[in-house]
């Protein structure tokens, strides 16, 4: 059981500012040379989920990790509002057809993970899912989501894809904060969207949403992390960290030429 | 436990060819009944595995079908050698892609399952599927497969899919007939493959195999039907009562216009 309100967004790690950001770029090195090998050998691939409530730096957080990986191996996935083809299926079905391929790092902003948040704070977006009615209206129809969940991501492991699941945690006075300067900027009126402000009144419900969906959903095989997310250098610095880290415990070999002497003598 | 040469591939139901091609029409005019009350609900969808050696008449099994069902309302997807880009995902990936749309019917020709049929023969295939070695070299990577199968399946179901999977079961001397009648008749060489001979004499141990699977995957959600298919007409029978039954014993209801009678009125 998780108490957000126990865990700051500042975070708890003392360390400067200038220091953070040096061991982000060593990360980030570390990042683009592991993420090389992973290419080449071709064989398991790195899942990225971000969630985070709005404003909390899912954007940022892209961008951030994008500087250490070849863009030609990395495919970053935004899940929007479900189109009428993907409403058709099943809510883990656009997810699955953008499943990173062997050898690349995806990120999902946002994810399936929405269908287990924002539906469970507001139960009427169920009923746009075309879901049989004894599925609608099925009391265990959220146990149900949370296993099917974490097979699906067991499934992804077992067939060489590492998953990491983070949580950008902000505090209420940074959202604000945020969504001010979104106002306050017409670059970035295009970023504000009137929900933002009524998610933001349903503020104590999403925490407490989060705090089961991490309960259900963090399993040995793809756990979730609770990233403190109001300075945006800390939560970079957390964030390339953990990607590095993982990347680094991965065993992975470059392929060998097998007759690679040879060859080169036979190169004039 | 499923004993293959306890099952009659001639079938065991009394019934005179006559008698059996009238069912069958039957069946499919109730198929195309249910499968447009499917179409206008858009809730459900019905996916239906077609499985069995070579020549055991998947594709005459589709046709079949193909007459009682809607065009619109079907998608028939044959699974052959896996691509580059199918390799380099998950085997479920290019399954799951093609999942059906709800309203819809899909039918398999082929699968998932030969993931752990013609990998179990022949293990070899493993090694192109481009696993992490700890992973190819798993002790438990078929079992870890038939549960990743039965809970993917579980996942549709509980998302509106029915799932109906049939092997198709001939004897080996029908087999014979059908792959001697492919080399007989020029226009049906392309059929022909040399790799079915050397399946052919792999017989029993695709025989024990489909034996193995079906009593590993044959769940309450997605059960498996051994249908008896030396005779076509007999085979057809069997495969257009299982789904008209299956279709009629989903719980579907016609969408109603809420003001009809109004708009009626007002339309002159």
């Amino acid at each position: 059981p998780i108490d957000l309100r126990q865990i700051s967004p500042r975070g708890e790690v003392e360390i400067s500012r200038k220091k953070g950001e040096k061991r982000s770029k060593k990360d980030l090195a570390m990042i683009d040379e592991r993420g090389y090998l992973m290419f080449a050998e071709n064989r398991r691939s790195l899942l990225i989920v971000l969630q985070g409530i709005d404003a909390s730096g899912k954007n940022g957080t892209t961008k951030h990790l994008a500087k250490g990986i070849n863009p030609d191996g990395l495919q970053v996935h935004s899940f929007g509002v479900p189109s009428k083809l993907e409403l058709d299926h099943d809510y883990l079905w656009r997810v699955h057809k953008v499943a990173p391929r062997r050898g690349n790092v995806a990120i999902f902003n946002r994810s399936h993970y929405e269908e287990v948040i924002v539906t469970k704070v507001e139960p009427k977006i169920l009923e746009y899912q075309n879901l049989p009615l004894d599925t609608l209206h099925d009391p265990d129809l959220f146990e149900k989501r949370y296993r099917q969940i974490n097979e699906f991501e067991k499934m992804l492991t077992e067939n060489g894809t590492t998953i990491l699941k983070l949580l950008l945690h902000i505090s209420r006075d940074e959202q604000m904060e945020r969504l001010r300067a979104r106002l306050e900027d017409p670059r970035k009126h295009w970023k504000f969207n009137e929900e933002d402000l009524k998610k933001r009144s349903d503020w104590d419900q999403y925490m407490r949403t989060f705090e089961e969906v991490i309960a259900e959903t963090s399993t040995s095989w793809a756990p979730w992390y609770i990233v403190p997310a109001d300075r945006k250098w800390y939560r970079n610095l957390m964030v390339s960290d953990l990607v590095a880290r993982t990347l680094e415990g991965l065993p992975m070999e470059f392929p060998e030429h097998p007759t690679a002497e040879e060859t080169l003598r036979g190169m004039r």
